[in-house]
């Protein structure tokens, strides 16, 4: 069985409901299953999100169940065929994420095709390598910042271009990424709002309403069209903490 | 002897040389010293990040010295009486730091006034308990967030307000400090650009080009005057880890 990712750059675009601007690759993601495991560990309202995330998603036929609600959660993680990783802070996410032992479980049905991994923001974030490249403020500690390593590069959510005319003088997202790569000599995919990313076993496809931007060590940044081909991403090669 | 510190938020404000917002805040902190050792681990290019301290500080009647340079760290660290730690990537200074064991000796000399602190932006970040309220990416990985605890509570360096009318979704930088409030209850201070603290002992003063805003568990966000006496923030609770 080949994998199945759906990784969005964030679950609101401005101005639409929550995956409004993803109804058909929600659709063609969930095809015939029909409940959905929902990790809602960024969030600090674990019910309240849940509740959120039900609202969002039951339109397109199936249940959503809150991970925290289940009486055994790793046989749940055995079992269940859909997951969806939602956004908030990426270090209370991982830091959960390692207390509850997910990370091993669920990259091993994921990568064997079982279990389908859907992420937006910290979502997927967590379905990268590491949490190097998120945007949130490291208000816990995780023990490792190794994520799910489900795909080979980073991504980085939420991906903004500088502000023209901005008088403020902390680094931007540009910056950012820069500084990554002077120490890992790695690939990040800066997704901006309202794309995604979709893969499926060896393919992966850029899709959504803007362009994504690729920052590689000692390249110009390139720009990708929504639609694009970006399987080659998938046998880049990636090394974490080798200095430029 | 009292500690003497001197935290900017940043050391570059819009339209402005290096510092030139803050040259007799300077002054008066580096009193009648000679000699500034410079820590350039937040940045990658060492000699040249020196190089561009030189010119701003030696005006003032200094010699600066990158600590890269000396043959000798720890005793450095034992005889200096001015550090300066300048900012960039505050993951990949606090791995710096710890890995050339500058952690204990730096805090030992700076509390028991023997060593003034200076720092900006992510070595303003340094001197609070912990790396918890950087905007900083997570390029690497430092075994702890610790850092110097120098002062009792968290600063957050170039402090923004929300954009109006902007339609990006991500976190604003009050949503960050909330999150970090939703899991530690420990006071941060949003220095905004052009603004700093100054510490003598246990008297604390904001000061400079603008408001700073001061977020606590429990209550709303205030807003402080340059000029304003910060010292109780000093004896102030802190508990990290704790959530609301």
């Amino acid at each position: 069985m080949q994998d199945n990712l759906l990784l969005f750059s964030n679950s609101h675009t401005h101005g639409m409901r929550m995956f409004e601007h993803a109804r058909a690759a929600l659709s063609e993601f969930l095809a015939d299953h029909h409940t959905v495991y929902f990790a809602p560990y960024a969030g600090s309202d674990y019910d309240g999100y849940t509740n959120t995330i039900k609202t969002a998603l039951e339109p397109f036929g199936v249940t959503v169940i809150g991970l925290h609600t289940v009486s055994n959660l790793q046989q749940t993680l055995q079992d269940a065929e859909v997951l969806f990783v939602g956004g908030g802070n990426s270090f209370r996410l991982l830091k959960t994420l390692e207390q509850l032992e997910m990370l091993a479980p669920v990259r091993a049905r994921v990568t064997s095709g079982e279990l389908r991994y859907m992420g937006s923001s910290a979502g997927t974030n967590m379905s990268c390598p590491t949490m190097r490249t998120t945007n949130d403020m490291p208000i816990v500690q995780p023990e490792s910042f190794n994520a799910f390593n489900l795909i080979p590069f980073q991504i980085n959510p939420h991906y903004q271009d500088p502000l023209s005319n901005s008088t403020h003088m902390g680094e931007t997202r540009e910056d950012r990424i820069r500084e990554f790569l002077e120490e890992n000599d790695v690939p990040v995919l800066g997704l901006r709002e309202g794309s995604w990313l979709r893969k499926r076993g060896s393919q992966l496809h850029l899709d959504g309403l803007a362009d994504a931007r690729l920052f590689r060590r000692g390249t110009e940044p390139q720009e990708y069209k929504p639609g694009t081909d970006l399987s080659w991403l998938l046998t880049e090669k990636a090394t974490f903490d080798q200095k430029a």
